[in-house]
């Protein structure tokens, strides 16, 4: 059996997702966020265990990134492939709970990956931690 | 007579809104934000003066939510239907205005209702107290 | 020669944008955010060099802007045209680091123009500010 919505989607083409944290989550410097919360993963491009959109189809897609984290001076690092793309960041205001978030339009071939890293160690709150990415 | 415009992002089934607030507002605890000033509502599938986006076609949809608050820890709360699906988070830097933002994709079906709702009661700013939605 | 990924783009009618900072950068007031970062400028609506995006097809467009700056109280404004759209508010904790975003979906005519301006003068950190765009 299948699932109906899932091959309308794929006849239509659409690729979209967004996930999160079942609960906070620690992570040590350099790690890549993982995602044990998905809320919609059309098209199958997001692998929410290892972290990583892995692009589907070649063309242009959007992204939005939020983080809530309680470091001071806190941020994360989008990435295409290996290359830094941009900063997801917070604010400075000492070792309280903040949010902070970011977008970007990339253009993607088959196989490239999009991925948030976090440049220090920090404490991700799962309120307001969520990946997502659409292609347009 | 018509709106040449509408009629046309009919036939293309485009559905997107921006709405915000005309001016600071007060919310008493479980309220869902209402938006007195449209900036823009293609398909007429948000009703500004309940607040809720009723889903007049099934599909993808992706949602962006600002809230600019006072309250020390303020932070506001995406429904689908009944079901809570993430929060809007600021800071916890006391009572001082601050904004934050989150966005979401959905697979909604005809008549869903998405929403926000202040958990808490709250001043909100119209300056950067927002709800976007668009069908992907 | 042509960059064959342009020309299958412009098929498809995608236009979408998103632009940043080679550096921090500081702003007069009433100035325009000018990006001397182009990450993603499909369809050609950025003007990067003036900090304008001109619409070049009739449209709904999506808009986003993060800003990171220093100064108490900061915000920029969202411009179509020479109307003011929305506040991108950030917080008011002080002389910190910090970021805000905000979204909003409009109808454009073609040579419509879209900007963010800042109201006050401000030094903007290249990190996490961000203009970006898309046609729906």
């Amino acid at each position: 059996m299948f699932d109906t919505d899932e091959v309308i989607y794929a006849k239509e083409n659409k690729i979209a997702f967004t996930a999160g944290l079942q609960k906070p989550e620690s992570y040590a410097t350099q790690q890549i966020i993982k995602f044990s919360r998905v809320i919609t993963n059309v098209g199958g491009g997001l692998n929410a265990s290892d972290g990583v959109f892995y692009c589907p189809e070649p063309g242009l897609y959007s992204f939005f990134v939020s983080i809530m984290t309680v470091a001071n001076d806190a941020y994360a690092h989008i990435y295409k492939n290996d290359k830094f793309i941009m900063h997801v960041y917070t604010d400075q205001s000492g070792r309280k709970w903040k949010s902070g978030s970011n977008a970007v339009v990339l253009r993607l071939e088959r196989g490239d990956r999009v991925y948030i890293k976090l440049p220090s160690s920090q404490h991700l709150h799962s309120a307001a931690t969520y990946f997502t990415g659409l292609k347009i």
